[in-house]
């Protein structure tokens, strides 16, 4: 017999009665009942049920285990009294009557309880991540990101992809974030630096004539604490194109996407149509960039209502340049009370409030409530309503000003009155792109333009769009978002040099910073480079979604805490001087 | 139409004659008949022969482009002349005529010229390794690597193993080389360390529960230039199981590297038979522990032959400890002129020579031949013949003294003589699995016990061996070795903390010492760590063999060069003061 077992904890079934059989695996529970002991066996795959009684030689010695031990047993497979069958389980019509116990690894007193569903401090879990993961939610969650990866990797291949490893200890890429450096030994007083991404990496895949790229791809960020994401690295499904368009992209990995999603996302509801909707129009209609579409409401400029009205705040407000009214229209939110519940939420986001009018039967049908429909009169009160499709029983809300000084409360205000009236169908995956983003961006303060996302992307109209306004340009530069998280980013690339050192121009940066911090692109793109265009989806976010996790560090084996320390590993450490020596490099006093 | 391509440059058969079509690519080659232009036009997938001449409108443009621009042409399908047929290629029987042409990326006077084989230096190659790439040996063998490591996955995939992914910013891990650090930001004068394996995460991950782990791990050590090895780092499969001894492991992974060599070994002989040897008869038969198995010829101890013969120099030898006199037979090898290449041969690799005897057809049949044979007398040379298994037109060599002295040059004479004679089989893959490595070595010079290999691995006889002569504890520790190389190493590790602190005690590690440096893994073990072993194989040097190259930056994508610089990105390179003082750290000018 095989030195460990003969069969997993989820094999046995009733057709092994009679069998002698071995298991290994780790103690669960121990019931004592009065002379019988009970223990529920537990590994990777499943939970039998082993018990003991006096009559054998093991019991003794069995009496003495604990939770969490790892033990080995020899028994005999029973079926359980028809009364004490298990349906939950595989296991559950047999148990297994211990003749023989090894003790493989004992247990000190436990820091944290793996059965049942006690909850613990973060970095208890950290530290003992080892018993942690032992619990079952952590063992499906990695289970499922294992799978999840899989599938993406066979998805890309049935594309005809193929994965190429890009470097990790490789030179700085100025991608926005800060780099984590690497000393060279080799060469002291230089560095290294892990990659944000392999952005230029894959790019010179494409330069190099290969087609066709993906990668599980590790990115390293140096990021400071942020609950939502790790402060250190991340993966990506990273993807790259030739002789592609933008439409192609999107063909090419809406399969991939929604199929994943089918696939693993417990029978939620996953939108076959992906609309494409303009940067401008989502921040418009959704207040944000990453919209959640679960949720129906779409929010609509109704600054023509406004203007010249009774509602003196907000016909003044219009006066001044670039400046709009725009309506959250709220299907089903008609009474006051929960119009002043909005109210006060807008309030304490830091906004003045959000004006409303609501719809109600009156004497005389449908009448509409609130002070702003006093203020502006029945008819242009009624303007609004048909703009917006309400009727008796629904809201809506009225947020003015600059766009961007209201825009992101807008967005959430549609997320909790979405929330608030059921609109938002929870089991539901609604994904859209967004298109057309500005290549440009102002600084508020400086006035000074910089690149809004993507330096690499190309500007639609090229070279003579870059001669105009550069805050008019768009990029052939995209998002997809899923139930408002943003979950792919990407673009068709500016494989043209002259353009690219135009568009590098337009941010303030000569050609020469340009060739001196992207070199090793700008120089490929001088021998025949191919137009290309690809994206990036976050691996750890998908899964996180499809877990229906909150928290990123749910679906990551061994996480770092939010001050990016290793707990468990005790990283980061103190170098040896040695290792300094060799470096040639010495830490500095903190400053005073 | 879409923007760049109908067909890519491998579709076009006779089935489209007739048909317009779009094709993109770079231009191979240009050859001008006398006013018609044939361009080869090649992309990732194949080459296809367009062709334009006066009348077209696309002419005057044409004839500007050079080899390794990117173009994109319309035009239509024409069949090609019966005696103009190229078989060799599958559009070889068409031919397009260009009507309408698009320049995409233009390319500088060009370093490196992709048609053809000419040498370049390897510096000019890494520097623009986006041009070398485009070549079709690269291209092939970035496509055999991609497919290599997509058959690993679905390979373990089907052996019920599931890939997690393990930290790449962590602890220092001490696994024996030098480890890369990364300071850390947030904790100035405290540094993370890469990987050089995901050794300890894998034992946690066992201890975890999850049973059968893998990954495609990218492992980084900060290694001295060695031509055969990357100075950064470097993709292993790793892999690691529960409740197993050494038979499981090799049971595991056998069929999943025979069945790669099978795939991918391009109609080589794989081996199926692959026996297992002891770490002592391996450096005994071969004088390597990676013996190459190709090679029929088994070296054998021969010392009792010569002890007190009348060949004083081994007779004298054999008077000290530890000696030993071993012989290398060399069937087929019986020419003085062999022989007498063979021993100049040991001389250059600084050994005072080879004795060898040689047997020939005499006036009475079969007689003895060299200077040995007439020291030692007929009795111990038909002795030694026999024993060896040699006859007519065989030769044998002798070499005396410590096995350690001698080991190493022996294996090589054995290399050199199983080529000389052709009795090493170049179509083949030969497998051996060497066991029984000693857990211990004594320092030559100082006698301090350290460990030989991997401190984790599970000694042979536990704690009860401990407590006899370290040098003589065998662990379950294997590799695989295959043609010369070592492709696998693993163990069964030691899950029992007392034997742990044990093994580390005898080479001079107390334990504080090792709850310190292995924290992480210690304290785990004190959970009902479960028995648990694996391995890990060379990714880079699996394909290496393979695509039958020597180099291993033949296989990689974007290598460092030895000095571990990257010439394409420029890495490493200066940080810039604001990055140092984030991190707190100086550079210290050179030591005088």
């Amino acid at each position: 017999m095989h030195a460990f077992r003969s069969h997993t904890c989820a094999d046995l079934t009733k057709s092994n009665v009679g069998d002698t059989v071995r298991l290994s695996g780790w103690v669960h529970r121990v019931r004592d009942h009065g002379g019988v002991l009970f223990i529920d066996l537990r590994d990777h795959y499943g939970v039998t049920q082993v018990l003991c009684d006096g009559d054998s030689a093991a019991f003794a010695e069995l009496e003495k285990v604990r939770s969490e031990w790892c033990i080995r047993i020899d028994g005999s497979v029973k079926a359980r009294d028809e009364s004490l069958v298990n349906p939950k389980i595989p296991t559950g019509e047999i148990e297994v009557y211990v003749r023989e116990l090894e003790i493989l690894g004992k247990a000190e007193e436990l820091p944290l309880i793996v059965f049942g569903d006690q909850e613990y401090p973060e970095e208890t879990r950290l530290r003992y991540r080892y018993l942690d993961l032992r619990r079952e939610v952590m063992q499906e969650n990695m289970k499922l990101r294992s799978d999840v990866v899989a599938s993406i990797r066979k998805r890309m291949w049935a594309q005809e992809f193929r994965e190429y490893q890009t470097p990790i200890i490789t030179a700085s890429s100025p991608e926005g974030a800060r780099d984590f450096l690497v000393p060279s030994r080799l060469h002291p007083g230089k560095f290294y630096a892990l990659p944000q991404a392999p952005q230029q990496f894959k790019q010179l895949i494409m330069v190099s004539g290969f087609d066709k790229y993906f990668q599980i791809a590790p990115c390293f960020r140096d990021e400071d604490p942020r609950a939502d994401r790790s402060p250190t690295d991340f993966y990506q499904l990273d993807m790259e194109m030739s002789f592609v368009e933008q439409q192609d992209v999107f063909d090419t990995i809406q399969p991939v996407i929604q199929g994943l999603f089918e696939e693993f996302g417990g029978g939620r509801k996953v939108d076959a149509d992906w609309p494409q909707i303009s940067y401008k129009d989502a921040t418009k209609w959704y207040g944000t960039d990453k919209p959640d579409l679960r949720n129906p409401i779409k929010m609509d400029v109704v600054s023509d209502h406004f203007r010249g009205s009774g509602f003196a705040i907000f016909a003044k407000l219009l006066e001044q340049d670039g400046t709009e009214i725009r309506a959250i229209p709220a299907p089903g939110g008609g009474s006051r009370k929960f119009c002043d519940r909005m109210n006060a939420f807008a309030q304490k986001e830091g906004l003045p409030g959000m004006g409303y009018i609501f719809w109600r039967d009156g004497a005389d049908g449908m009448e509409p409530a609130g002070p702003l429909a006093k203020n502006i009169g029945p008819e242009r009160t009624e303007a609004i309503r048909e703009q917006l499709g309400l009727g008796v029983g629904d809201a809506a809300f009225f947020l003015g000003g600059k766009p961007a000084a209201f825009e992101r409360v807008a967005g959430k205000a549609r997320d909790v009155i979405g929330e608030e009236l059921k609109l938002t169908d929870k089991d539901r995956f609604a994904f859209c792109w967004i298109v057309d983003f500005p290549m440009y961006e102002a600084d508020e303060e400086t006035g000074a333009v910089d690149f809004s996302h993507n330096p690499f992307s190309m500007p639609q109209g090229g070279l003579e769009a870059l001669s105009g306004d550069p805050l008019e340009v768009l990029g052939y530069q995209y998002d997809l978002a899923c139930n408002g998280y943003e979950l792919i980013s990407g673009a068709i690339r500016n494989h043209k040099l002259d353009v690219m050192i135009k568009a590098f121009e337009l941010a303030g940066y000569d050609e020469a910073e340009v060739r001196k911090r992207f070199g090793g692109m700008v120089n490929a793109f001088q021998y025949g480079a191919p137009p290309h265009g690809g994206c990036a989806a976050g691996i750890d976010r998908m899964v996180m979604l499809l877990a229906d996790e909150q928290n990123i560090r749910e679906v990551i084996m061994f996480p770092m805490n939010q001050r990016a320390e290793d707990l468990m590993m005790a990283a980061p450490s103190d170098p040896t001087n040695e290792q300094l020596r060799e470096l040639r490099l010495r830490v500095l006093p903190p400053e005073e």
